[in-house]
């Protein structure tokens, strides 16, 4: 058995034992070492953050996992289908997205997921930076729809139901859906979704879906038009958590996408929406629009209801 | 002067002398080197191809160039805007889009051209190879539209016109356009553009056009449901001007784009389409539609009238 296997075999061994000691020597026969090296794997294990209480005559017991981006925390009956079964994970990387989208052009699977704890170079919509300081998730994967490029705004939707899905699960909060790309919470932005891909006129090569998450980033590191869920709920919230239910959501939203299309998305996201109902002003490449936001429709486009009772139709841009 | 500046330069001279005997004196006076190295100069010209007449006492002069896809031939008074500021050339490669692509991601500016005279993994639509014979011409451009990926069709139509005008300039012949991508002649696929994309939900980072023309192609190199000009038109035809006018109209057709849109450019590709009026079967990833192809509109879909005067609007397939 390799070294970094004893450690995971170590870990959950402990999780499905919650509270209970295990003796150094009931460890060691079970997983076929010695004694001595059970010591020294709960001494690394320790060493990368995991509370591994040791009392004399009773032996070990797992007290809590650190709140690092662990392959082995991430995986631990992930049990998903399509997304996370390969996962890579960065304390620190330039972009979650460049390096993801390096790994498709590589051939990387479907399905490939690249986590980061900070970037150094987070991208936003536009080639806009994505402020993306320690504290925070940042998350990138590659999918390979069968779909044509125009239908990627609706991936990019469903994608931000995993999202909210995701900060509901874990804070209790349901943040909502800025059109095109933004998870906010009263207003503010606490997560930002970037869809990359490589396409030909009417098929998708693959996309790389990026998601950065404000967990615990401290205000005072983020824009004053940004919030982090530590922001709202008051308290430090598990990144793993987070992360965690991002991968499980996405899976599942993808999966209903690929099989069912928008339609099904389309009634939550329509639900969850921050723009519907109100008077706002889109800025695009080609031109600036002003209207009521009344629908989303189903091809993830913005409706406007602009002056005179027009309809406008907006597949892009900025939406104040 | 670098010796393949002295290649250009005599070129050059002949081209403005057509037809004239420059003796070898006036050569090395006006470059500035030996009349023994304009001699070996036009010897290598001779070996890449160029027919040059050389009589005693009256010089040399240039009595053809060869068909061959040479960066100096192809630029020689292109005087493009944006296309083909920088050519590269291959006898062969694997696939001109493939490389073209790898040029963008590497930051190769807007209209960087890549050409072969044959390729060995040449690429169709949604994966297919696409035949590259000898014979043909296999041009990929990269350009940087500021568009949204759904406004990628009408591109790749505009480039469907430059590529009719480019066969009809050069043969007189007047192709068709077959929805999405195609050129025919008589129904027969003389050319195909294949157009990639770098994008995300809402912005091209670049765009690579290849189009792959069947100019002397032998028939019997061809699949039977293409033909190529010189079977079309029973002479060979140079691939140089087909190559030089695809340049130049594709310079023209993006700035117009690029200015006005897809407007302008749509009533030409009505005119000229090769299915409209038909009754069409197209099949895309989604579903099959049946019925009288009515239109192309203004975002460079397929508007089909399918029976009980139902309008159905098509933005990716097959068309049959």
């Amino acid at each position: 058995m390799a070294k970094a296997d004893i450690d995971t075999k170590i870990i959950e061994l402990f999780k499905k034992n919650t509270g209970v000691f295990l003796s150094g020597e009931d460890i060691s026969d079970i997983l076929g070492c010695t004694r001595a090296a059970v010591w020294k794997h709960c001494e690394k294990l320790r060493d990368i953050g995991y509370d591994i209480e040791a009392v004399p005559h009773l032996g070990y017991r797992l007290k809590g996992i650190p709140d690092k981006m662990l392959p082995d925390e991430i995986l631990y009956e992930l049990d998903t289908v399509v997304i996370g079964q390969t996962i890579y994970t960065y304390t620190k990387t330039g972009s979650t997205n460049t390096l993801a989208y390096t790994l498709a052009e590589q051939g990387a699977p479907e399905g490939t997921v690249v986590i980061a704890e900070q970037q150094e170079n987070g991208k936003g919509r536009l080639g806009r930076p994505w402020v993306s300081p320690p504290g925070g998730i940042y998350l990138s994967c590659i999918i390979k729809p069968t779909i044509a490029p125009n239908e990627i705004q609706e991936f990019t939707l469903v994608t931000a139901l995993s999202v909210v899905d995701a900060v509901k699960e874990v804070t209790g909060i349901v943040p909502r859906i800025k059109w095109p790309n933004d998870i906010v919470i009263n207003g503010k932005k606490v997560a930002g979704i970037l869809t990359e891909m490589k396409a030909e006129t009417d098929r998708i090569a693959f996309v790389v879906v990026g998601i950065g998450v404000n967990v615990n980033t401290a205000g005072r590191s983020l824009p004053s038009s940004a919030t982090s869920l530590k922001e709202e709920t008051g308290e430090r919230v598990m990144r793993l958590d987070i992360c965690r239910a991002l991968i499980r959501n996405l899976d599942r939203e993808y999966r209903s996408f690929r099989e069912k299309g928008f339609r099904d998305a389309r009634g939550r996201v329509i639900a969850l929406s921050a723009t519907i109902g109100k008077k706002v002003r889109v800025v695009s490449h080609i031109a600036v629009h002003e209207g009521t936001a009344v629908d989303i429709d189903e091809e993830g486009a913005l409706v406007l209801k602009t002056t005179g009772d027009g309809i406008q139709r907006i597949v892009s841009g900025d939406v104040n």
